[in-house]
């Protein structure tokens, strides 16, 4: 192993569609170019790297895509759409790192891996499926589906019924093994998504099922198994803040474990958007007493790195 | 590197999907999981492998379910269709594999690396794009839709007009170093569909194109750089023929190059079928006269690599 500090960077929506972007291909690749400018100075910077994704957007219109066709074309299940994504970002990611780190004169292999991660089936997301995905249907059509189909649906803030689905933890890194062998030359994608869902069976099968995994926590999974020295969480604002989006909002540039769950216990963080960050970064910080998470935005993560910015996340 | 004899295979479309089985991914893990029962005979059996496979029907399906959802999700670029059929495809053959190789008690890592393949801009495939991809046009749409796009369209034996594209000679794998770092330990599934078909430009970035690569070269390519002793094609049919399907058939056991070179020129095998694999095989056995060639079914693959059937390729 080399001395270089170990980075486990996980990269939020905006590093792959802005706001005002069209939902295409064409507009993902433009944005990723950028996100990989930023990813490229701290490969050029004396750190190692490893790279997980999102996946919600662009999971959620190939089902949408799927369902739209369904007369034409068989939909897939929601694990393969899953695979699919990691192919589809990863692509893109792949090719725009490789270039980004080029004109920082940084041959370095850049590859993305197809990743299962396993999931417990008892785990207690499986009895409360919260994630909606998929398209709208009205109330009529509710009952039809998830009798067809088995479906869990849910209304969705007035906009119609979804369906939904779990939420587990992240267990076991299927491909750990290639990704800790590739780690010393090769910056290497994976957990996609967060990993494609898999529970395993008596017999050792894998089977995936239809989840959402959160990819902050399999970025942390990913990081725990590396031994990186930091997880670096990257999304849309520069620190995480209490009383956000209020008069009183205070941005932090540190948290010690105990001060993060005391403002997690209160209430502060959002779920499905800061809260899984933060607990993320606390598990991080908590399975290793000297390493840090920092959570921070993409264009001020070298910044965050050098100790200018970000909310950095430690044990004590 | 070990001294096992290495082999790459390359997959053909019945190693997915049966000409009975209906288009979905769950008839596909059906069909993967008993390829890869096959395929685990021969990782048991002291061989180092790689997989390559196709992607056709895959892709095809692909793009004609966006085609049919372009009113809800913008369609993707075919290049991006490429890569999302090999996280799909990558995605069954690895969790089939691994599981059909532990029942062998042979614990090894399974892995699909998303693969760009270079494809030279300069190839004669782009002056004369032959493959049809996606759905048919009426003549009355043909204009409408070359004029928008600018796709190549073609006249589909009868069926109606179709876009074609080019079919490049595959020229650089550019993760060829992660596959050859994860070989000794680990089985990688690389180049599926032939490679993202990508072009490079002379700042050095890559960028996708609509092609199709076939993927027996792929294999070949992938054999070439590995340094594999046995390139290992698997298709139909046990042994390839002379008069192919006519009552003067005859079976190979054997062919020398110089024969192969002659039964080509004599147009004994079908393009887009037979051909592409004789001479992916003759390309190998061209490169290093001391390696073999075997073209063979799934079901025969084990027995044709102990010498008892198959059609074995070598250089004289």
């Amino acid at each position: 192993m080399s001395s270089k500090p170990r980075i486990v960077i996980a990269l939020g929506g905006n590093a792959l569609q802005t706001k005002n972007s069209p939902p295409t291909a064409e507009a993902q690749l433009e944005v990723v170019k950028k996100t990989c400018e930023y990813i490229a100075q701290i490969g050029s910077s004396g750190y190692e790297m490893a790279i997980v994704h999102g996946n919600g957007p662009q999971v959620g219109r190939i089902v949408l895509a799927g369902e739209a066709a369904k007369d034409v074309v068989p939909p897939m299940p929601f694990d393969v759409c899953g695979a699919m994504s990691q192919g589809y970002i990863g692509y893109h990611l792949q090719q725009s790192l490789r270039y980004a780190l080029s004109k920082h004169n940084r041959n370095i292999p850049v590859v993305t891996i197809a990743t299962h991660m396993v999931v417990d089936r008892n785990d207690p997301a499986f009895s409360s499926p919260s994630k909606p995905i998929g398209p709208f249907y009205t109330e009529a059509e509710v009952e039809k589906i998830s009798e067809e189909k088995g479906y869990t649906m849910k209304e969705d803030a007035g906009r119609g019924w979804r369906r939904v689905v779990p939420s587990p933890m992240p267990r076991r890194i299927v491909e750990i093994d290639a990704v800790k062998r590739l780690w010393d030359n090769t910056i290497v994608i994976s957990c996609g998504g967060g990993g494609i869902p898999v529970v395993e069976n008596h017999d050792g099968t894998l089977e995936g099922v239809a989840a959402v995994i959160d990819k902050d926590f399999a970025a942390e999974l990913l990081a725990e198994q590396v031994c990186a020295d930091i997880l670096l969480i990257l999304t849309e604002v520069e620190k995480v803040a209490l009383h956000f989006n209020t008069p009183e909002q205070k941005e932090l540039s540190h948290m010690s474990l105990s001060e993060a769950s005391k403002y997690v216990n209160e209430g502060h963080f959002a779920a499905g958007s800061m809260l899984p960050k933060v607990l993320a970064a606390m598990k991080f910080v908590r399975s290793n007493p000297y390493k840090k998470a920092i959570i921070t935005s993409l264009d001020k993560a070298i910044e965050a790195l050098n100790g200018g910015t970000g909310t950095v996340i430690t044990f004590a």
